[in-house]
């Protein structure tokens, strides 16, 4: 079986992303069945290893160039270092923006050229990115346009045996509810099947969750849970999901946890983030889903504050390795 | 030491309450520091103590007499029993919502008359009150309007150690970002404080939650959190509140979960329910700050998909008498 080619990204350099990243490549170092390419320079994996007391030297490629099929285990492939000198720990800089955005530049190129069969990715900073001229509403929006997708993507996050689609993301409140639709709850829900296939789980017991408190209570809190998600419901039932719902939001994450359903549809980002981060905050992830390649990510952020100190856990990324190894399917 | 005297309803006759109520009457029947005053009829109570297997005999009197103060123990006081015959279980009908709101009179009334110094309350299920004409937004309104009480009430959410406040509630979710004032933001802290304060809990750590995802991210996603939230947060902290924020709603709660905040102030309803009933469905209570006593429920429904089964938990209305003890200070 050839092993499941992952392209690991650093994310923000300035965080917690290098010390985890040299945690996951040590601990999967032996492993046969799967292969990372690292997209960062030296002195950055070097920094990571470091601050984790761990010693690892990767061989050394430049990014862009052709792989040998046959050379093993886990590589380095070098990106553009200028500008990286500047990167300063716990601070969101351009220079720590510029090497997020290169470092998925090439894993989307490496991608393209059939290099890597998944991303996977450290947490990003997006304020550095924005310093360094990023202007996506989020990365799945960039990596989209980067890789030409034009369908419907959405990000969905992995707990355990528990998914979660959502129908809007980096949204405001004030703005959600004008954004859900009874079509694109319709979507989400298919690309949530679609990717749990993928990843071998072929008909999952899906649950809608409301908008409003109490899945608007009867009418009384609201509209849209009656009017908008009840008919995508009736629908998706037409089409043989088995589905069920509008859940009350508040009880349906610890419920289906629980093990009443497999995949839970979300209104909103925060409806099934704070749901997921509560019941097992270090080994969520973020898979983006619709995208030629799966890209997954720890759900945790940069974490400035535990930046440095040997402190973050590396579990997200493990979990984010073993999904991607599930999707890619090679190990099946 | 007096006992604290505890107005106990069965909350929707319908649903669980009657056995969850059973279940703690009996655990707790030889406690001489609380005494329970049961708002109800003799043949419901019956019917609880029948599911939880439980032989519960309390002696009767009408709700409404005085009682006499050397009463000890567990009583009974009888609601008048018009309509209750046409309850049934696991139904929502007017019977059982009129049954609810004459138990929800009749503990005001004894609250007003000195005769009980908390509510505890089962769950209430509001369609069948509706049923029976109420039409407030929901009981706390109910029980302000009934108390008289013209001044800024809360839900306040309790697990273990961590409390929650909301500045709105029970409002569609398209309607929140307009109901989020810099004034609502600093009353909802300051009750939650006050109520904390009564509980004996001197100086909280407090968090504001964010309203939108990521806390707006710099401004990115909505201007709430800047324009509206941030400045409530500076007047606090000239008030001498440790607070801090706004913090990133998905993560705050977990955090101050595991420690590192008291309170966290939440912008709406599923904000924070979603978080604690992630953390610790069974054993959540709902106080409803800024009435004349302490009204406590468990945040569990009237759940009649198990009612009449014997497994409903009272881990939550027993959570709920010790925070009545607490807030009480007879126990203290």
């Amino acid at each position: 079986m050839p092993a499941t080619r992952i392209g690991l990204l650093l994310g923000d350099p300035a965080g917690v992303g290098p010390e985890i990243a040299a945690k996951l490549l040590i601990r999967n170092k032996d492993r046969d069945d799967l292969q990372y390419l690292v997209f960062g320079t030296e002195a950055v994996v070097a920094a990571g290893a470091r601050v984790a007391e761990l010693d690892l030297a990767l061989p050394v490629r430049k990014a862009g160039q052709p792989i040998p099929k046959d050379v093993p285990g886990q590589i380095l492939l070098a990106i553009d270092d200028q500008d990286a000198r500047e990167i300063e720990a716990r601070k969101a800089s351009r220079a720590a923006g510029l090497y997020a955005l290169r470092s998925l530049d090439a894993a989307v190129a490496a991608a393209k050229a059939g290099q890597i069969d998944a991303i996977v990715y450290a947490p990003l900073n997006k304020h550095a990115m924005s310093l360094a001229g990023f202007d996506n509403i989020d990365e799945m929006h960039y990596l989209a346009q980067k890789f030409g997708c034009n369908h419907f993507c959405t990000e969905l996050n992995v707990l355990d045996q528990l998914w979660t689609a959502r129908v809007t993301s980096h949204v405001p409140i004030g703005d959600v509810a004008g954004h859900i639709t009874t079509g694109q709850v319709m979507e989400a829900t298919r690309l949530g099947i679609a990717t749990m296939r993928r990843a071998g789980v072929e008909n999952p017991r899906v649950a809608i969750a409301g908008l409003n408190p109490h899945a608007g209570d009867g009418g009384t809190i609201g509209k849209e849970d009656i009017e908008i998600i009840l008919p995508a419901i009736e629908a998706l039932k037409g089409e043989g999901v088995d589905v069920s719902g509008p859940c009350s939001p508040d009880t349906v994450f610890v419920m289906a946890y629980r093990g009443a359903h497999d995949l839970v549809v979300s209104m909103y980002h925060d409806q099934g983030q704070i749901a997921l981060k509560s019941l097992g905050f270090e080994r969520l992830v973020t898979v983006l889903g619709g995208l030629p390649v799966p890209a997954i990510t720890a759900s945790s952020g940069s974490a400035y504050d535990i930046t440095g100190k040997n402190r973050a856990s590396a579990e997200g990324l493990i979990s984010a390795t073993e999904l991607a190894c599930r999707l890619v399917g090679k190990a099946a």
